[in-house]
């Protein structure tokens, strides 16, 4: 169990062999185990199987090939619409239409995401996510018909390997870690925590090819620019609002 | 594998026996193995285990015992200020500072957060999730320290369990799933999908003790009113300014 969580990576090459819909809905009924806020169950997955439905899909995720190269594509949503429906008809009076509840709904998606990711790599499947998710969240929620108060957080590609991915680094976990409380970093313990991730042969290539000074400007120049990140922020608050969750801002 | 996953349930009550640091750092480690967006690691994880930093913790999650009963508390945060911080020593222009920023960094909290609690419960550790921390998001920050461009997300406990606990209902995978689009809930797919949930005599029994006439009403009368999800939802929102992700709005 942990040797295989150790070893795992993301997979973007799948085989032709087919995930079969037994599997693929004993995986969900895992992932719907782990833990939610108040076991609302605040979530709901649409799974992407035919053709043209992942056709639909592939612009709002930039055309990544793995959405319409994977045999399964799954949109894990924050749903507040089920549950609000559900309290509509027993005489009760919802207040979910807001950010909070979209916070801890949104949580709850993630980590049924997660906890579906790793039960699919314990049955050699693979799995990569789409971070285009809420970039794009307009665009996913007109393709998969969301209605009010249901927003799109996470997609996962699926399917068995064409061939073993390879993992890749991480910082030490000091960079991660911290005890007690936060401890601010100073300039000598970023040189520190990034020496080997930027002196890796993989990453000095990278920013070779990119023409840049360095690894970092490769992220803010190219990969996730300012003024990328400010226009997704802007269409990002206006799904919000266009959703529900907004009211009060 | 799947098994242990199947039965998995929220662990509230904790033994004595202490989790080594050993254990703890392997487990955090395979965490971080968990995909992430651009490999960028957007979190922080903050261990709490001294008694003084959980009473300081306690209040701001509502007093709920698993704080000060666990051995161990563990906070994930979204971080984009090491992150931001490396990027300005490298001659980048770091724009991390927006809501698109913090949701991609969030989800990867999330990811972080449930890989480590599949590789605890794997090893016979349980967990809780606190689902009190983005609602006061501002009282945590207080505590831990954390700086600007640093959001804590979600918040576990974490112990060997004092006796097993049992799994809880969940909704009929039918409720959750949506196949190639979302297909809105009728009144007879409500009455139908929560039917079984409704006529548990656990939930039966809580409905009567909290003397309200339908299970719906304990959640939205009680457990997660309009009032309180508005009133956190404006503390979060403020707080997201404070913390630097909000500029735009």
């Amino acid at each position: 169990m942990l040797e295989f969580m150790k070893q795992r990576a993301t997979l973007r090459q799948y085989s032709e062999k087919p995930v079969s819909e037994e599997l693929l809905n004993e995986l969900l009924e895992i992932a719907c185990r782990a833990s939610n806020t108040g076991n609302m169950q605040l979530y709901s997955i649409v799974v992407t199987r035919d053709a043209a439905g992942k056709q639909a899909l592939a612009p709002a995720h930039f055309n990544q090939p793995q959405v319409t190269n994977a045999p399964v594509v799954l949109t894990f949503c924050a749903d507040l619409n089920r549950y609000t429906k559900w309290c509509l008809q027993r005489d009760a009076h919802p207040g979910f239409d807001n950010i909070q509840s979209l916070a801890y709904a949104a949580i709850d998606a993630v980590i049924a995401s997660q906890a579906f990711c790793t039960a699919a790599e314990a049955n050699g499947l693979g799995i990569c996510y789409l971070g285009t998710t809420t970039y794009n969240a307009d665009k996913i929620i007109d393709v998969l018909q969301l209605p009010t108060l249901v927003m799109p957080i996470v997609t996962i590609s699926l399917g068995y390997p064409a061939a073993e991915p390879s993992p890749c680094e991480r910082l030490p976990l000091a960079a991660i870690l911290h005890q007690e409380h936060y401890h601010d970093y100073s300039s000598d313990d970023i040189d520190k925590l990034f020496f080997e991730k930027e002196n890796l042969p993989a990453n000095k290539h990278y920013v070779e090819i990119n023409n840049k000074q360095t690894l970092a400007q490769v992220f803010t120049d190219i990969r996730y620019t300012k003024k990328d990140n400010e226009f997704f922020s802007e269409t990002f608050i206006e799904t919000l609002k266009k959703q529900g969750f907004l009211k009060l801002v």
